[in-house]
């Protein structure tokens, strides 16, 4: 059977040199992201669903503590963890989604099953939980989501006492810096490789014709607590309609919201007939980058198109389509 | 000075009849509407700006307890208020937003110093409201947000045991209803005329040209705890731009967040060059009713149109014209 199914995952965009990353590094953020197309392209393959398919690549990538989501969060400036995640399903316009979470291991089950199981779109915090909890989902204790490589990018973020970005360093030197109260580095300090928008997300069509996207995320190194991203809001930094297309965000949140980033792309599309590749690129390209809105995004049409544009040195990516290898990038 | 400055309000809509109202309640939600109205134009007859108007239109209607807002806020589940605001400058595309504050007195303002005072846009729970107390704004005790009519409406829904809208009833007996695990109330029951979809909204346009939108609201009666609607939302319950309208939303939030309706309205406007009216009516009447989304919203356009769609009985409204006399309305 001939399909246009395909799958497109990513794992944050950002400050990623390759004169930076050893090659062990890099061949281990590869074959996470192999491993995580290979889900999906399994259940997309075997005639599953998109939304299946989206919820197991995050869930998978939530996992995985090389990216900031689930395990391997960043900490916030009170060293905690606040997690969010979306969901949606292009076939009913139905979403899920959860904000400022701390003990759901896998922020986007919960917000799977908002989807699935309420009334309601959006939970935050205890009450989030709480959902979670009564659905039957796993809980964890908060030191789950610890691992020493974010803890060590936190106690620098705090001896900065500034808000980093998780990953990003030269582009906020290059770039007129959305983030212009906090204090930059010093000229003189070396700049910090491992700063990047951490967040992970996953597009896909299936084979029958239905888009699904899913996002989430561990937000920003030492970000205020309460900070909430475009992560968890539907049309920010995820958005489903099997009319246009699925798209999932990761960037400067904030720049995502008020753009209204992932839901733009398919209003470009329904609106004045352009495609994928030309709303991605208007949205990534021009409009976030007037309000110097840096990051990326991933989407995927109802023809099976992918686009992976972003604006930053790199976004960890890849996509796979049923019967053909894994394409995975990092860098421009 | 010949200026198109406008301002625009509501204060909910849903299952308002002109039967079940005394004369006496309808006087009092008309002045209520008016001195509202009366006090966002004079900011605007002395060449105040938008985001002024508007933020300080919406801080009464949260002081208003006739309205789901601030103080005469609906109770959660557990009998606890929990607030969201937002508000968006559609000269710069800043916006700021609170969701599931218990304590700060008004929700609008701390929205306001999100987007003035903050790099971010979103701010949840006790960390929005240690933001607005490091802003001095006011905290209160929940008991500020008590009033006996907003309790006797959660005792009704204690005992109902069932979520409940605001000021909903007739509405949900005649179309389908969007919250259909709920039981409905029993044919014989009487229906419950308080029953609405309360939220508060202004949309200005100001003699600069520049257009602001902000919202703020209680939630609905008997909600779960951590469930955020869409007026936190920018794109969902808010969204102003210079280049197209400024849009303020209320009603089954839900509903109004998969169908990002607020930035909707902007997109048809750019994207294929609907006019306010047409882009309004589009999405209150056919693309929110397709998913049986009840409500309505307001909107002001850069030239001073102003369009105040509702797909239920009602809608508490008004707008004033800078030298105008005000106009408010109620029932269809």
């Amino acid at each position: 059977m001939k399909s246009n199914a395909v799958i497109a995952i990513h794992g944050g965009a950002g400050t990623i040199l390759r004169a930076s990353m050893s090659a062990q590094a890099e061949a281990q953020y590869r074959a996470a992201l192999r491993d995580v197309l290979q889900a999906g392209q399994r259940i997309l393959a075997e005639g599953g669903h998109a939304l299946d398919a989206v919820t197991e690549a995050v869930r998978l990538l939530e996992d995985c503590p090389l990216f900031n989501a689930g395990r391997g969060s960043v900490f916030t400036a009170d060293a905690t963890h606040e997690l969010d995640a979306s969901i949606m399903d292009g076939r009913t316009l139905e979403a899920g989604a959860v904000c400022c979470v701390k003990r759901v291991r896998n922020p986007v089950l919960a917000a799977r099953r908002v989807l699935e199981c309420s009334e309601h779109v959006l939970f935050t915090g205890e009450g989030a939980e709480a959902f979670a909890a009564a659905q039957g989902l796993a809980l964890v204790e908060p030191a789950y989501f610890h691992t020493d490589a974010r803890y060590r990018q936190w106690q620098l973020a705090h001896d900065r006492q500034q808000t980093m970005l998780d990953h990003d360093g030269a582009a906020r030197a290059s770039l007129p810096s959305s983030e212009s109260e906090a204090p930059e580095p010093t000229p003189q300090e070396p700049l910090d490789p491992n700063r990047k928008f951490g967040t992970v997300g996953a597009v896909a069509l299936d084979a029958h014709g239905h888009l699904a996207a899913a996002a989430s995320t561990g937000g920003i190194t030492y970000k205020q607590p309460g900070r909430v991203g475009d992560t968890p809001l539907i049309g920010a930094g995820c958005y489903a309609n099997d009319a246009t297309c699925a798209v999932a965000a990761t960037g400067a949140g904030e720049m995502f919201m008020r753009m209204v980033a992932a839901y733009d792309v398919s209003a470009q599309m329904a609106y004045r007939g352009a495609t994928l590749e030309a709303a991605t690129n208007d949205v990534v390209m021009n409009r976030l980058l007037r309000i110097e809105g840096r990051g990326g995004l991933i989407a995927v049409d109802r023809e099976g198109n992918v686009a992976l544009p972003f604006n930053t040195e790199g976004m960890y990516r890849g996509y796979a389509r049923v019967g053909e290898t894994c394409v995975t990038g990092i860098y421009r």
